[in-house]
């Protein structure tokens, strides 16, 4: 029996893999990942370099992203049936005695698309998650500001929540990220001026990536990155 | 002019540390830590088999831990006045020409010591942060199961807030993370009790390190650890 590898593989920059994720990668033999159809896909893309000569792909095809609403049933059902089929592959796999590592960005545990297969796998053959560094870690690493100080809380939002309930949590929270914030950049941003935090928002695109950009939320110019933008708002909590 | 270095350690287990880190740690001349007074240190016994022959040790030693209540303004004063002189010895030692690797468990900008002293050197001498995976991933990556999906929010909480905040936060999330909970132990499973969290709470204690252990919180038998304890609810939210 061989064993799947849920691999965190951070927020971007390879030099910020970890020491576990670089071995298993570097001495895959074979790997899968996920991928729009028709492109060569992030996590794919970001270990280019590092990927084994003679390496066997899997690659996940999403059969739908964002042409169906979320809310319509037919998303859950079509998105169900892929990741019951892939896991099949794996599975037959692993069972054949073969080792598999799966790209995840970030950290698969926090908001992955690993964590689909995990339930459908976990049970059944063995499974191992490697941490990784969060992008939103990256985030807040690049803007040269701690996110977290003393007794601060910090709240996580996705920009796909409610505009009310996106103002509420913001109201009462001291550090703050959003992620998420492609197609919903203006309905956050209107969140963030209820709340009061606009003016202390910063906005990080591509961190920890040679593209990395990052600027004050209210500076902005140019259009947002649907993927990989993070808003941070920093903590002033308790300091000496 | 040298660089200091705020070298994020991860959780624990050294092969979670980035590639990064690994390297930078292994070729140190100079490295520093926070210790309290009489102890080795916690960063410092983490890295002991990676440390190179040689390197020379400036342990920083805390004046005061928990002998004054933060609250006392006497708490401020004293440490203000360490970090000013422990970072005075670093700048002394950067402007001589060498890099210094600040050991920081965890990731250095959330919730860390480092950042006292990354405040008083960042406009003063190149000061680069290197990220890592935080102690809490270390956490949730133990249990077992994803901490967040779909929108779910997440929420970090410190045990040392006021028990009615942690109600109300604990109330109004779905994944939740609290952290120093060692001597407010009793006051946080009141507020996890208040909000109805704790039946689904789990308690990861040296979370990634030998002695990890883990467990629902409801079935605790043990004293919990006064550091490296995590109390971790994961989110329920939407997944096909």
């Amino acid at each position: 029996m061989g064993k799947i590898y849920g691999l965190g593989l951070g927020p971007g920059d390879l030099d910020l893999m970890s020491v576990k994720a670089h071995r298993l990668l570097t001495g895959a033999k074979h790997v899968a990942y996920f991928r729009k159809a028709g492109r060569k896909g992030q996590a794919r893309k970001m270990v280019d370099s590092l990927l084994p000569e003679g390496v066997i792909e899997f690659p996940m095809e999403y059969p739908v992203t964002t042409e169906i609403p979320v809310t319509d049933p037919r998303y859950n059902e079509i998105l169900s049936a892929f990741y019951a089929e892939v896991a099949a592959h794996l599975r037959t796999l692993v069972e054949s005695g073969e080792d598999i590592v799966v790209l995840c960005e970030g950290d698969p545990f926090f908001y992955g698309s690993f964590m689909h297969l995990y339930t459908r796998l976990n049970e059944v053959v063995p499974v191992e998650v490697v941490p990784a560094i969060t992008g939103m870690s990256g985030a807040w690493t690049a803007t040269g500001q701690p996110i977290t100080w003393g007794d601060d809380v910090l709240t996580v939002l996705m920009g796909t929540l409610e505009e009310k309930d996106l103002v509420r949590h913001m109201d009462d929270t001291d550090a703050l990220v959003v992620m998420k914030i492609g197609r919903n950049f203006d309905k956050v941003v209107r969140a963030l001026k209820v709340a009061g935090k606009f003016d202390d928002a910063w906005i990080v695109q591509f961190a920890t990536m040679p593209n990395q950009s990052m600027c004050k939320l209210s500076e902005m110019t140019e259009k947002v990155t649907p993927y990989f933008s993070i808003i941070v708002v920093h903590g002033q909590g308790r300091r000496p």
